[in-house]
């Protein structure tokens, strides 16, 4: 068993991927959040052609991501209006954009800064901890065998076994294995 | 001067997307954030080709995401090691994962959990106001027109001026630009 063999299945990073992993997408996605609601209005903002727009919506619509709801009857036309499985994409796209503005910035500042409205200031999103509310660090963090993970696992085999067929997992997360197997 | 001329050349997160809007290259990251360094621990764990990983971390290097380190001489061999500008991509990584986790569950649970280094608690990332320190609601977020925005809008002509040849914003950021007009 390899690791690339768990990976595509269990991997909160690929599963994310496998419906959001693709440029156009992502910028649809991106619009979406700045209330771009019509096909037309995506294909005149983005660029794109209907056969791709048209691929990747109703990709999103299949994945839960986009409700589609009528707003005109004669002809028909669809609105595409984020879920609350879609709305939760906000963390993905604002980091996005702030890596963007602090690392790829072409000299003239941010193209777009953001008022949080409850306490009125311009803010940047940052990244915390659920516990203790401090900003996370990578290497403040630990990443571990989830359950998730330790089922894929127990279904191949006994990763603490030596059977020469265990899994290569990332350096991080064997560091994780290794520090609870029993001295 | 229509928003996707201007989208392509301002657009925060059309320029992360440019670096790092690719499956591979956003899987590559994860392994990286989960200590893997070696070409061939990416190319085991992802099952990727040569061709394309190869394809793939040059152009991270290109980008200033990973540095290129010699761990062995002969043959010369290299390790990739994330940058700042690397290490900066953290916050995707934590919200792609955290969004597979809660909405793209197979029933097994988290395939990877976190532990917080400085306060020992199991965590969640979440996103907050750099301002107030309180969790960010998209609802409760303004876009603003930031100043990299505008001098790409001033180059074209003036945004306030009704010539005919105004851009079309996405609704939020022309609902923006409308609420500062004068009266």
């Amino acid at each position: 068993m390899r690791w690339q063999d768990i990976d595509q299945q269990v991997c909160s990073v690929a599963r994310s991927l496998a419906v959001i992993g693709d440029r156009w997408t992502l910028l649809i996605l991106r619009d979406a959040f700045l209330g771009t609601r019509r096909f037309a209005a995506f294909q005149r903002n983005l660029g794109i052609s209907r056969h791709r727009l048209s691929d990747r919506l109703n990709k999103l619509v299949d994945q839960g991501v986009f409700n589609r709801e009528p707003y005109q009857q004669k002809p028909e036309r669809f609105e595409y209006r984020l879920t609350r499985k879609g709305l939760a994409l906000y963390p993905v796209m604002m980091t996005l954009a702030q890596w963007g503005n602090e690392w790829c910035d072409d000299g003239n500042g941010a193209p777009i800064e953001y008022r949080h409205k409850p306490c009125g200031h311009k803010m940047q999103a940052v990244m915390s901890c659920s516990e203790c509310g401090e900003r996370l660090q990578p290497a403040e963090v630990t990443p571990l065998v989830g359950p998730g993970l330790q089922a894929a696992l127990d279904t191949g085999f006994n990763m603490f076994g030596n059977n020469g067929d265990a899994p290569v997992l990332p350096p991080l997360l064997q560091k994780s294995v290794d520090d609870r197997q029993p001295a």
